[in-house]
């Protein structure tokens, strides 16, 4: 078993690290504070015995040899960056424990078979540059590196540049050793599990994601004087196809997802019909089909709600995340893990996007979810209870040593 | 006859200051530009042998002295602040339609019985500083002097420094002299009349105007990992109040509108679920009764809306602006100048708020409308036709005659 206590400080002395005064974390990824974030985590590998490489495009790898060392890692990992409001948990609780895997293993003088590693991945969150999941998106070669060393803030500043600012720009090629397994431990982000009382969620897979750029046009015109039957209000369409999104989410149970988070208003002003309204739409599901069928859906309702309307609706598909399944052998040592520590588990999918998701495209993979307070996550007062962060912990130790072999 | 050549080459070169690429005018109050267009107006009505006055709230009032000047005079007059991409006629055409008016009398050596006096009241559009249709507020005392000088963009530039920046702080008293009538021409803003091929609209009044902030609450969340039974989406009840404040508007029938125009969603972000919508309501109609109705109509549907989603819904009253009925003198001095001269003409009724609304507090009012194009204003593509340009000053001039007594 790990000591909890041990991991449970570990998470608070990194959350010191662009603490926030609401209790959260603003740690951007490729900040001052992020270079802190990342010497703090590699000092601790080192301290437990570990080497350290940075590759190109920043990911850390910091490995614990094992009997075997020809034979693939075994992989944990996660991201320390966070959301500009985030909490001390996203991503931080993945890495760390990672390295409380390793700490216990020292403790009990365990050697593993094959060498255990544990990642952290650049930019995750995508709040600074986009695309999200860029380290381990690039490991995977879903993107080229050149992509994103490209990508720039909103002051200007790239990926490489900041990259060479906090000299975490490293030798190795990304995607360059191959992967064993991969684990992943990670707050739910959901309500689910704290729902439905249990301590563990075993992860099956991850819902792919749908994002899309959706532009009403009408007629701006003034609101005074112009009569209720001659507008051409784009709000009003949008308002509908808002609607849409979500009853298409309904007409997709049990995982289907739909959201508008995202609204802005053209001239947004009191007295103006609004002449045109750009929105997001975020839809996720299951499997690949169900996401197409979910498109279909929404673009067949937008083309009825268009012709009705006489408004034109463009709907752009911006991004697009394949629906994830992990590997059963992954998913099975998380779901036996947690039934011999004794811990209450239920299945659970992921609805958010996880550096896991490219991983699997190299090795088996699995999650291991715990609870988080509420369900919310991305917010400073995101929070998680001490025997979760435990357990969750311990489960990940099991999984990894039924993979690299004790 | 006035001489519609001369007064639309006055349009053409007031629009010049502050003209915009897309032939458009961009003449904020209180700014340089403004300062021009005041400077070259009151010139032109000294050129036309007026005397000209300034008041403390920046009101111009460029006086034609008449037979017996111990009578009121009878006064017609707009405003020459544009919005921040405005076009050549919303207000300029009121205020040059009065000066052709006089240059008119003057070609023919008409004197008249009462004098005329043409008025430029400062900040009618509100862009910059609110309230709206500030100067004639002032005059007519529906709010202080001291409250207007407090007033500041966003700059926090106040309205008593740019009076006096520019040098349009006057020593007369607003609203000190007692008026005999009050006319004014403008745009109709609105559709109405180019659809009913009509030249001039006898408006016998100006609709209520209420603007309320509406305020839904529901809770911040990921929009991957929450399902879609346990969302609190702020956004997805906001929509449906959206279109509710329509179908309102339609429950009001002939006079009713109903217009969103405003929306902040918070945080904005396109995987969040909306915590907060905020968005402006703008509710119009002929009566004060009918404002009060549909003001209760909007009420008891987000009541029942708040109830059914258990999403609190306020809604905040932030403007009240009653319905005006223009004096039957007026409106009928206006109604025969129109069949006098053989123009083509219909009821109307004004869906804008204008100076002539608080004018009519204080003397028997009223308005002359004319077409422009596809009914758009407060845009830089606003156009009218010269023959109805004419028209209106013709009909004006008319009207005016008949009141001051020739
Ligand atoms: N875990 C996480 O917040 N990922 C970001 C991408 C998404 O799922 O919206
Ligand atoms: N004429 C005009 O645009 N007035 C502004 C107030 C309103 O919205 O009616």
């Amino acid at each position: 078993r790990i000591n909890g206590e041990r991991l449970w400080a570990s998470l608070m002395e990194l959350a010191q690290i662009g603490a926030t005064p609401k209790g959260g974390v603003c740690r951007l990824t490729l900040t001052d504070l992020d270079k802190q974030g990342r010497d703090l985590v590699t000092r601790w590998a080192r301290e437990a015995g570990m080497s350290v490489t940075i590759d190109k495009i920043g990911n850390g790898f910091m490995r614990r040899a094992g009997r075997n060392n020809s034979l693939p890692p075994i992989m944990t990992g996660s991201h320390i960056d966070t959301q500009p409001t985030g909490g001390k948990f996203d991503g931080n609780y993945g890495v760390l424990a990672g390295i409380e895997v390793v700490r216990t293993l020292n403790d009990h003088g365990i050697e593993t078979e094959a060498p255990i590693e544990v990642a952290f991945w650049t930019n995750e969150e995508g709040s600074r540059f986009v695309p999200v999941m860029m380290g381990s998106g690039v490991f995977a070669k879903a993107f080229t590196l050149e992509h994103a060393y490209a990508a720039t803030d909103t002051e200007g500043k790239s990926v490489k540049g900041e990259l060479e600012r906090i000299g975490y720009i490293g030798d190795q090629e990304p995607g360059d050793h191959p992967i064993g397994a991969y684990f992943e431990t990670h707050i739910e982000q959901g309500p689910v599990l704290e729902d439905n009382a249990k301590t563990i969620g075993v992860v099956s897979g991850v819902l792919g994601i749908r994002w899309y750029d959706c532009t009403v046009t009408g007629m701006e015109a003034h609101a005074g004087p112009t009569p209720m039957a001659l507008r051409k209000d784009a709000l009003q369409v949008a308002a509908q196809l808002m609607q849409e999104v979500v009853a298409c989410a309904h007409r997709h149970p049990p995982h289907g997802r739909g959201t508008v988070g995202m609204v802005h208003v053209h001239p947004n002003s009191r007295n103006v019909i609004p002449g045109q309204v750009k929105f997001s739409i975020d839809l996720r599901n299951a499997t690949d089909a169900d996401c197409d069928s979910m498109d279909q859906d929404i673009r067949a309702v937008a083309a009825k709600l268009s012709a009705n309307s006489g408004l034109p609706i463009q709907i752009e598909l911006v991004s697009n995340y394949p629906a994830q399944v992990f590997h059963p052998d992954c998913v099975d040592a998380v779901g036996r893990a947690a039934a011999k520590l004794g811990y209450s588990h239920m299945p659970a999918v992921s609805g958010a996007g996880h550096d896991a998701v490219y991983m699997a495209r190299l090795a088996p993979a699995g999650m291991v979810f715990i609870p988080c307070k509420d369900g919310i996550s991305h917010n400073e007062i995101e929070d998680a209870q001490p025997e979760h962060i435990t357990a969750g912990c311990n489960v990940l130790l099991h999984a990894m040593l039924e993979r690299a072999g004790a």
